[in-house]
């Protein structure tokens, strides 16, 4: 399968994190900004970078814009010039276009336009890092649906040194460890016998109510 | 154990999401904004909403600042605003101070002053959007360390009506399922008799290239 | 059949002009601008004018925006705006939105996000007034296809005091005079004895290049 | 007759499709613009196109402006350079000198200095409009004096299948339709035994009143 | 004769020098600016000062324009303003108006639209103060024609204890004294006996190469 | 005697039009302005014009500013630039240096830091042209003192194919008329035969209240 | 004898500082800045705090400001506004007028207009910081003359201990120790048997040269 | 001992007077500003000017600025850009960093991220001025401690032709003269004997207020 190829329109700090994860990822990543000293500074670390208007339609095609499999509209507060960069690419045959929304109306236009995927990188992170600061042992998380999710979490301080079947997770509160990443590895699934220590991260699976009661009873009790 | 408090200074994009989230979570939230236009629109979602100038220290004083648990300096473009509000939420005595990062010097400067947390919303979110974009599967990631992640993956349409004993992903990508979010609910260590089916989603865990040679092998292809 | 109404989403100089028109015509129109002064000049020639943001959903519901059978959004110079303004006229169920477009491809983004009919004011009006400019006798024409056309064209000094007998266009160069503007009244399909005097204003169909020709031996000899 | 020679000022919306049209029409056009880039845009569509100030008489000169049969002032917003460089046109020697006007008084400024025809583009299209959208069956129109038109109207539902001598305008509402606009052609001064087809567009004649009579019996009658 | 009234819009530098002057002659003056600052500190030496925008003719008429002899446009650098404000002061009624210009091509738009008399007050004030350099001792002139003028020049020290009869300017130089300006009044036609002394001020009339002569000779001497 | 040489900062509409009258006067000149394209339209005119900072010594002195007789400072708008200039002018050694100033405070400054002469002219103007407007024939005056004056004014219509002797003016009004400009030449000294006719132009000498009488009754009696 | 009186005009950092600390040091002081925001933050400190534009006769006049026995212009960065503020104190009768300087010239044309001292606050402290830096151990200064100072300077580690006899400055470096400042007090002209100690700070005296040589030797010895 | 090397970020007026002085003891300085026509005035005078950002790491490090002994941060108006500066500089190993602050707050910044030195220029100078203003014989001044003081006077009228032993400060007031300052030289710890005499500065050391009770006493009074 040939690698894919990505087009990325605005190179900010969301759009430059992007393209740069793309190509630290493997693929060919184009780079589009209109500010000359960005694309300077982007020039080195991607496929291409050029100086161009994203809304000239003319310029995108000049840049064989068709050809990409993917495009990012990850223009930072331009909110017409995203929606008329978005309707260029999905007319010029780019087969997924991926925009960046910074209101909701903003959001329902792309959509409208046929955006196939619409992000808010800045409300998306508000929200992530409310979870984390309310409970402060929470690493990471995944929703995997609106009851259920999966946490990373470090082993807090009164669990050190205890065994799983100690602690019964399952039994006591209803939720699962279903990795324990410690520092020279990490144990799957991992059994009764191992033991939680200072240092390691567990991951639990469970609905949110059952982990809430976990930590409230477990990870917060002093 | 009392809930705790929290002060959001500046409810743009990300300090909105993350104070709105907070209230939903249930905790008590002060957002601050010096636009009254923004402080209006949040007024009713927050516990208190005021247009103060968070960088004015009898201001900070006189809205009793230092009995909150946890402030965060979510200002959004202005670093100087950011340093300088970070530093009067330090000395005037809050516990844990978060901080959103706008460039990687701001970033240096504001952990130099003791911010507890410094985040870096666009460019996480940059990053986190290019691992999905390659996978189109993939639906959110946990990195549990360099090498090693959980990943929520949709079933392609190859396993649907497999067995996880047909796939036998452990055996022959070394990776494992630990979960299955069915529509009727999730499986946690699902057993070698579950089937993956037609909107199925399955949480796998293992190391970063054993997880990409699934993907290239079974997910991709195609 | 009950009276159709109307809301005209800016009241400059397009809008202001299409919404007292509808007014002289003995429609209901609801006027919306974001500059008072404008909506203050306006107030006493629609039913209704009101300083409102048109991109703010909960002022345009807080209208009753859902209850008017058209809403034109003419908004001067502002793309972004005028995308929004559309886009929420017809999620908010107003039956038909006309939308001013500046650029074409504005006009593209206003039909991608469902407006139902995409006005160029200036550049239509310089289209008409270049055909104008040409024939001087030229009034106004109406385009019935690619190729005919009807015009209203004043009757040329060298015809004066002729008969249509005498003219005899349809023999001559193909194309018929329909109607004749005289000074105390409009004769419809004049007949072979009707004279063509001085002040006379006389409406002629045809092929376009008879209608040229017609022109270039009738009337522009000179 | 040698071909007039046009001098257009200012190539924004209204001046560049007026003077794009003109070139269209075989004429020979002079494009002026302040702004390089309109310029640059314009330069392959137009006999020539200078980047020049219309308000500077020297630079008029040495462009022979003198020797054009038609100036036309488009510049958009700037009244005072509209004023200046009409007259300047006008004591140069221009024949014909016609200039779009923004507002009423900007509109008698013009006539008072001389301009041969001044045009409101956009307010004539906001009044066009308006009638358009009250007759939903409405294409064009042509008023030919205050109380009698010539509207070009597609046939509603109602009428397919209908011979003139059914529907006989004429006689029930006043009104005649002169002209039929059928996909194979135009029939001019149709006979009763023309039928009404779905496609069809006729051209109807008549005192506003019989016409709006005709309208709201027979077309708009659901 | 009943006193002429004038009205004088702005009330800058020229328009307020220019208006209480009129007030010190005995005259009514109405006073318009669009700055209230401006209005404020004129309102006491004006019979009335108004702020209003004297492009909007419903203002205008409400002040009553038509009523006053003499309308003077005074605006400092708006050209466009100047234009509008004059061509209402015209079609309102008023008898004479005057305009500042600020420049030549403004002066011809002036004129073409009727104004009275064109002032250019700095451009004036140049040509005199140059005048006035080159002569030390001249203190004003009057530019009878082209070749003839009168000027007010200081007796130089070298003519001072002189006759007129000693000085001679008639027989000497072609030039006549036909005043003597001295500490206890103005000698009209004065006598070959009378003196020239220290503090007198002589008005010389002639022809202007008679009067450089004589300045050449006896004036610069030195 | 050597020919003075004058330089001009600042070469506005005053500045401009001083600066030209002095070529016009037969002396070199050098004008100084920011602005580069003022100095390129003026610098056929003059016999230097430099684009340069008129407050920054060097290059004052490196332009041999002190070898000037007299230094004007025709600063339009800047105070601040108009005061330093003018300290530079008097330090460098300029002989007489002149000031445009712009209000009374800024004229009260440049006295005191040793300008020789403080002009205002568009307050000047202001005055004159307040003179002219209420006495219509009025042409020009200067004024000896404060209470007399040399008047240049048309000869009324009533007073046409009247002599002197009909006339009387000192007998009847107090004043005297010194100088008759006729289409023929100027008459010093007229005599008591000489007629006044049309389009003469008369120049009369008196106490202002005596002109002003004389005005009244026969000047502007109708 | 009577307190004397301050009006400081301007009160950003230097004019602030000075205000306060003319009040801590006892005395009455007015302070005027156009900063609403400003004189709110300085009204308690200050006797009187008022907004005032301090360019304005009339308001300098009616705060009576020629009662004051000292006026310090203190505004930041307009050098018009410092010019016009300082004439008007003059003129006003404030006897003495202290100025801050921006530039060179600004001080001179603050020289000229006859302000009493000028002060270049900012090139001051540089060079006051300039000393401080390159004798790490000093702590202040007084230049006495050009070639003599006194200095206040920490007691180097190499001396602690030491006695002044042991130190012998007079006769080693031909400097002074005139003063001794200790933990407990400061000993005025210390003896031969003073100790230098740890936290010491000494006061010497002497010519720059022998000073320099005394810091070479003993002070920066290590 | 090797010279010092100083870096200096900001070349306004305090930085560039810091320079100056630095290069007029005899060290080296690298002046760096942002602003090409300021590093252009500042090129001659400095060992090194140089146009560069310094919140740029890279630009700072290419300029080799770890080699620098000292740098000090002395950017006029812009807090961020002065906390980053000062961040690099230290990260980038310079071993002393001093920086001016604007606000108290940026005062706190700055040390919180380990600026060595914060120097507050304005305010200092503001304070040291107030001093010199209340006692107009005052020169200079060293505050030993909050009480003790050595203060630089001139002589004033009424001690003219007086011995120490007259005036006796130490007995009468509690203070020392400890140098004068003559014309032809300064005498340290002068004797009894030595006279006071017009335009001699005294050098007095004392408790504060000590010395106010000299000057009121002897020096103020009259």
């Amino acid at each position: 399968m040939k690698k894919q190829q990505f087009a990325v329109i605005g190179l900010g700090r969301f759009g430059g994190a992007l393209a740069t994860e793309l190509m630290d990822l493997g693929y060919e990543v184009l780079g589009i900004d209109r500010d000359e000293e960005v694309v300077n500074d982007m020039s080195e670390l991607l496929t291409h970078a050029v100086v161009a208007d994203a809304t000239d339609e003319e310029v995108l095609r000049s840049l064989g814009i068709r050809n990409f499999d993917c495009g990012i509209v990850a223009i930072g507060n331009d909110i017409q010039m995203s929606i008329l960069a978005a309707i260029l690419l999905k007319d010029l045959g780019v087969k997924t276009v991926v925009a960046k929304a910074i209101t909701t109306l903003h959001g329902r236009a792309l959509e409208k336009i046929g955006v196939d995927r619409v992000i808010f990188p800045e409300r998306d992170m508000g929200i992530r890092v409310a979870h984390q600061l309310v409970t402060p042992n929470l690493l990471d998380y995944i929703e995997l649906s609106k009851d259920y999710s999966i946490v990373e979490m470090t082993v807090p301080e009164q669990l050190h040194g205890k065994t799983l079947a100690e602690l019964n997770p399952r039994a006591r509160f209803g939720c699962s460890i279903v990795a324990l990443h410690k520092p020279n590895g990490v144990i799957v699934a991992p059994t009764a016998l191992d033991h939680l220590q200072k240092g390691d991260i567990m991951v639990i699976i469970g609905a949110n109510e059952k982990i809430d009661g976990f930590e409230a009873e477990v990870v917060n009790k002093n």
